[in-house]
């Protein structure tokens, strides 16, 4: 089968020819690759950002965001069967230790990540887990829902935590309305009452926010969070949520949040570099996000499937990968990049 | 009455003769002071560390952690009489606003602060509110729970809050066995199930936190943070409850956290300075700390009664109150220092 | 002023000329009644099925359900001045037990009910207190809102309890689309992500409900429990949430939850009557509710502002209170009745 | 081998000869009896009281409290290996639908009831899965702690619901001593910092729950509810614990309860039957609970590891099964009843 390799950090990846990956053990399910998203993380493992955390050996295959059809299954495998449209959560967790006995599958004491330390979805055929998929309606087309598996999930987990904090009358500000941050938005707006204020330096993110659901959007001009602190009552507000994490949102976040509240940090890149002194006279906290759990990716296709998620998307073949790249990298795209190896 | 009051910033406390505070709203209550507990924080004050953010005009008297009777009261105030013992909690808060009717004192939108932003009680009299006194059984002495009106609040608010991730099996790990540790540490071992192990460079405080429940202690000494991770199985704790927050706590606390686990901060003095990859990658959240509600006060009283908490302490007379932060400065201090300005 | 009064249980309200309330205390306040909203408890009271639990002395005078305009004001009062547009949560309470201090103020250990237990509303002024009354933008009418000072108020506390349980996927089934029914479904839609299933005798109030926002509506035919199952795979829903409370509703509520699930117990009349081997099997849990808080109200206050809950009412002058209360009994009212005292 | 079976509802046991349970899929796992809990559960089940419920097929092999050896291992087990000592959770979860993913075992989708709906462990090997056995220190023997994995199981689980209601200053009401109360009164004391009152009929139960931590006992007199009251500063405990629920336990739990608290639903027999308007009026709760999760019965092992729980247990060989279930229908047994089929 084809799959778009890494074989060098800070090269391109290159389209080679592979065996196609077999069902092992009985749990072992193997997805024909429909559509994978791709992730400014790609572009971080490409530059080598990732190297020692993951432990990855070269050449391999990245892409943590996929979807498709189930091709192959173990003898235990009772929740899906060959043929099922599926979408794949982006870990392999266990399903024994004890942090997936409590539904925390992203900290799995003994799971794997695909596109990350070992063989991802840039391929004809991808190597995931019974514990991995979610079984789709079949007229779901992989291509349409490809980037919830990763974007959307790490979205909707960041904002059921922010949950208990967004009552009536409470302000949230979202950092970003990029890929993560404009089903970020769409999600505050279905599972709380929080007023929503977005914050992005390009024009047409804000006004795809604003369609969305944003109450309030706010252009990055330098004069951005004395805006964003009028808008909340000279307080800021009870939660930050920063898909960015770079260029000074970090900063920007702090100054904008509200005595007692809540800083959701999804995007990375910088520092957080804040007093202690800050941290307690203002009874101020940081929540890290990773991703999402297995339900949560249900609970997003749900939301999907009732039509309050939706996704903008743009679209690659598969051995266009390296174009898709140099999009991302330049910001040319709008919305989330799929690569598309297969039609159903 | 006799007042010691802080002229200038880096200069001694001037023991000088003051009009007695009087009572004027019909909440307003004045404490004759029994007993008013030192903290790190009138160092920093002294320092000049909170004259921009507590925007205070000198000369005026600190001193946040008292305990004492009541000498006069407003005429709407039902919950104290004259004569009763009674312990000041540090705010003064409205009572009207959001934040008061949530029960969140602390973030009250109209308090003050005595000893920080207003006169304190490192006097014979001290103005505070109906809404900020405790009664407490007449017998108590003010000088044996004083300290409990700010140090002991701190450290049961932050306990509380870190119950939720402290069941059975978990570790918390306590920075520092001082003024706020120890009674942190049997706050831990009364409310929560998890295994205590307390770092601290002090020997003399390792006992004590022994002899007050830890079930672990682990000196600081260049190698502590790997003996901590080795009796946390090489994972980390589910909890850091951090009271020292310099001297490259944080950096140690956050080695020692587990991933997915949280970082109570309570002591102040350098910043967090993490990677927000870290953060996201290891989903780990630092909680801010300030002080207490009311009623985490009354339930520390609580535990007090029941013998659960106990405080450490050494007394100075009033007029002795530059002797006695020379002391807290130099380290010479073993558990809380307490100022006494009269007997009952 | 006027007074609806009730000299004897089982007797008609009589419109009495009494003394005017006047401010006592530093807290007092005098509200000028622009719109009382009529409950079934007033006719439950009218009965007598509050004297015991009320021990209210005759003749006085109902309504606990009011808005209108301050009046007086005690000298310690600094939330609202003379004139201001308020609506009064219906109980009084004292701000300094325990509960007070949590933010629970139905169970504050020292309050009172007005229209229960001392004289409420339905009369031309009520005496309260500055905790009690909340303060609106001067254009809104009373007669607007005053049916969310207890009807709304009762609804949003409930569903703010659940919201925890109602995640996408999950279902919460209504019972009752009347006074607050019609409210908590509103609730429901902009404070979860649940589908809303609303089950009631009325073919009218199931076409309301689907305006404000119910998925499914079904109406009470003897196979409603059946229907219900079905829309919830078999297994019923994560939440009841039960306006009625009699008239068979408890056992129907009984059956449509899932296992476990939880049923808010918000109307009332007739007993829960349950083996407890169905409660431990099936893992079911009841929760009480009792009107709300006061940051409760405040929140309602503001999604009304916002447009995302809106009153459907029937408006009688005071003197047609006994026409009103026949109105309601005979099941003639749509919405919630409002007396009208006075206009701005 | 051996199996004491049921062959007709109210009649003795049998103790057949049948064929050894064999593993089949990748999962299953093959325990060797090492001590099995008698449960009131298992005279219902003679009783018939479960058998529509169950929808159990005669004959059948009872048991649902079990500890034991692995004997043999499915393809796909990792987390146990033959040898083991384990002590095995009565429920088998299916580890895929989405209860199982929250860490609901209980509310498994798929599961099934060894002892309950299929042969339990009266008897030399248990069928189960690799989801429900625990591994365990070797040094334990399974009769120390057989008890647990049912009756001690579902006490941590109720009081784990507790935990967030009883803080400093509360009261927790203990209804049952017995086999689950006296776990539950160990639990309670590790867990919180409630005031522990316990009631029962019996002097020798009272006088091990002080040994264990109560810190009242109340003997049930026909004055035990006042009694209770009088302790509780006349307004009853924010939880109730009923281990009981028969014989007049509810009624009595509901009148010891205190507005806004909490009864925790876990003994069964009789009804909860109460006015909905006492259940809205005191908006007080009832909580279902049901055994507990595999997290719950790895903690409870943690604890009875750390010395926190301690079991009094009485033993049977397996032939005396009959004599076993009379002792416990007569109230002659101290503790729990254990059937020991094989030593190690």
């Amino acid at each position: 089968m084809r799959a778009a390799r890494l074989h060098a950090y800070r090269q391109p990846l290159a389209l080679d020819e592979v065996d196609e990956p077999r069902v092992e053990g009985p749990l072992d399910v193997v997805v024909r690759i429909g559509a994978a998203g791709l992730c400014r993380t790609d572009l971080h493992i490409q530059e080598g950002q990732w190297a020692e955390k993951s432990q990855v050996k070269l050449p391999y295959t990245p892409g943590h965001e996929n979807a498709g059809w189930v091709h192959e299954v173990g003898s235990a495998v009772t929740n899906v069967a060959v043929g099922d449209t599926v979408i794949v959560h982006p870990y392999i967790s266990c399903g024994l230790c004890r942090p997936c006995r409590a539904g925390d599958d992203m900290h799995c004491l003994n799971g794997s990540f695909p596109g990350i330390n070992r063989d991802g979805g840039f391929a004809d055929f991808l190597l995931t887990s019974a514990r991995s998929v979610v079984k789709l309606d079949p007229s779901l087309e992989p291509k349409a829902i490809a980037a919830l598996a990763d974007a959307g999930l790490t979205a909707i987990h960041a904002v059921k935590k922010a949950i208990p904090v967004l009552g009536p009358g409470t302000r949230a500000v979202v950092i970003g309305a990029g890929g993560l941050g404009h089903i970020g938005i769409q999600c505050l707006k279905e599972m709380t009452s929080a007023e929503i204020i977005v914050v992005d330096p390009s024009e047409p993110a804000l006004v795809l926010a604003g369609e969305l659901g944003a109450d309030r959007t706010v252009r990055v001009d330098g004069n951005h969070v004395e805006t964003v602190r009028e808008l909340t009552d000279g307080l800021g507000a009870e939660a930050i949520i920063d898909f960015v994490g770079e260029n000074g949102a970090v900063n920007d976040g702090v100054a904008m949040i509200r005595d007692g509240g809540f800083y959701y940090v999804i995007g990375y890149g910088e520092n957080i570099d804040i007093p202690t002194i800050d941290v307690i006279s203002r009874e101020i906290s940081f929540i890290g996000n990773l991703v999402g759990t297995y339900n949560d990716l249900e609970d997003l296709m749900t939301l999907t499937a009732q039509g309050k998620v939706s996704l903008h998307t743009a679209t690659y073949p598969l051995d266009a990968i390296n174009d898709a790249m140099a999009d991302l990298h330049a910001g040319r795209l709008r919305g989330r990049g799929i690569l598309i190896p297969a039609e159903a």
